[in-house]
């Protein structure tokens, strides 16, 4: 199948084909990046989906929580993708089947589609492949992507930075205590949600939402929040409280937002940035050729046996590339 | 005067053509970048000077500490330059001739020779700019390269990786607490000086000498130190007491290392590492030249105005760049 055929049975909605177009993204082969190229340039440009990055730690119901919300959008009429950024793991294939496992009635439904996180390990490429991944979801004319990361070091940024909204998802804390919610992840939030407002734990969730609104009540206001966002709710995927309206909070957020401009011009923000960063990578990516990873064996060889100095090495590296 | 010319007479020690050499390397000017590599490229490939990375927060006594220790090396018949790494300040003419009334003597001294910081803020730039100077200092024929940095953010990891041996500088604690001295700084430091080890501090000294020497025992062992290596020391720069001896140590050391193999492999190390820093930094510089920033801009508006994906104007601009 060619690649305008691909892209146009990805913005039809056929399934396969947009599962066809992520490994297309994912893929490191020189032709297949060209490929995902000229699908991305193919697909309809009038599509809009809303970007919802969720973070959340291991055991805080993240899982648990997208089957929920995903269901409710499903419910709604809308059409949910569900994507992963998880640079920490290398996830097997059995712990894909995990995923579908674990979101086992949102994967059954025709209106849901899952794709876990890719297995490469480094965060840049994930990025990449992540964001054109939400490109083709855009495409496939889903009404709503989640982006879901684990948590861990740099990945909220990044998921941050190709959503809409970003979520944070919490637990009941045990004591009167702040969780160890780094200052940066808060200060990225659009939401706090804390999870399992239920049975033993609702007392705890009360608190730690509590804790939750107040520390956020005590960081600089944002020019993109409304008043009283950013804000902390409870809610409990297990019994699907509060999950409708959290979304109805979302969406006053983004309507706000589309009101004042914010909305558009976070989206600009944002494909400038992954623009600016896709051709330094880009540039940075003439390095592994095979033919400039011998001369870069070589050159680097006699800046070694200080045969060269390394500033003159590199100028002639240069030359090569731009030769 | 032609490249080859001034080569010559900067492997003479001719001390205008040296500090000619270094404005050279400083320029961001394409044709004296050319230049620079010219002269680089030209300079005898036989010569070592011992670079000492010295760090220290102002108010240890760097300055007092540079001129005596310059000194004493001076007395020893050896020729010394300084060089500073200060990415914070913009450092204007008039601290420059601060630099050298702080290093009253040691400026007036026919075999040391001290230059001041350049006034970019950018560590990367200053980052190359320096490593290219300590290597015309090696050219010219010193025997010690000495590498000042106040000791903010990244700027002692760029020092260290341009130095044989790199020297933490402190002054005597209040209390009985270790400074704040980061971790990976700790980790870096070759020896901990501690100045000031004089009148009524020296009390203070010797327990914060204790301390640190406390403290380095803590670390994991490095394999490039022998036995009783990191150390801690006391010194005083303004009484010019224990100077000597830090320079024997420094010395042991030095000689520990080379007859270990250490010492070439963590010149071969480094030679690589900034090899590879120059090439990363010239690709992306081919994004700074006007035709390059006009198509950036041109791209930059289609992505924020969605006609093109990111990836797509990213692949537009590398084919502008490399065809």
């Amino acid at each position: 199948m060619d690649t305008t055929e691909l892209a146009k049975r990805i913005a039809e909605g056929e399934r396969r084909a947009l599962a066809r177009g992520i490994t297309l993204v994912e893929s490191t082969r020189a032709d297949q990046r060209v490929q995902a190229r000229d699908v991305l340039a193919a697909l309809p440009k009038d599509r809009q989906a809303l970007r919802i990055g969720l973070s959340g730690t291991p055991g805080v119901g993240k899982s648990t929580f997208i089957e929920a919300f995903g269901m409710m959008l499903v419910g709604l009429g809308l059409r949910v993708a569900v994507l992963a950024v998880d640079p920490s793991s290398a996830r097997s294939g059995g712990s894909i089947l995990g995923d579908k496992t674990r979101m086992d009635r949102l994967s059954r439904e025709a209106r849901a589609f899952i794709r876990p996180s890719p297995s490469q390990t480094h965060l840049g490429g994930v990025a990449r492949r992540t964001r054109e991944a939400v490109a083709l979801c855009e495409g496939a004319g889903f009404d709503v992507v989640l982006i879901e990361t684990v948590g861990v070091g740099q990945s909220e940024t990044v998921v941050a930075q190709m959503s809409d909204l970003f979520i944070l998802l919490l637990a009941p804390a045990g004591g009167d205590e702040l969780q160890g919610v780094k200052r940066g992840i808060m200060e990225m939030a659009d939401m706090i949600l804390v999870n399992k407002a239920d049975g033993d734990l609702k007392p705890a969730a009360t608190r730690t939402c509590a804790d939750y609104a107040g520390a956020l009540r005590l960081l600089r206001k944002r020019p993109q929040d409304p008043q009283s966002y950013p804000k902390a709710v409870m809610v409990s995927a297990l019994h699907e409280n509060g999950i409708r309206a959290a979304w109805d909070d979302m969406q006053d957020l983004v309507t706000w937002r589309q009101d004042q401009g914010f909305f558009t011009a976070s989206r600009a923000a944002q494909a400038r940035y992954w623009f600016e960063q896709d051709v330094r990578a880009a540039l940075l990516a003439q390095l592994d050729h095979p033919e400039a990873q011998a001369l870069m064996a070589e050159l680097g060889a006699a800046v070694v046996e200080n045969a060269l100095d390394p500033a003159v090495a590199a100028a002639r590296m240069l030359e090569h590339l731009n030769g």
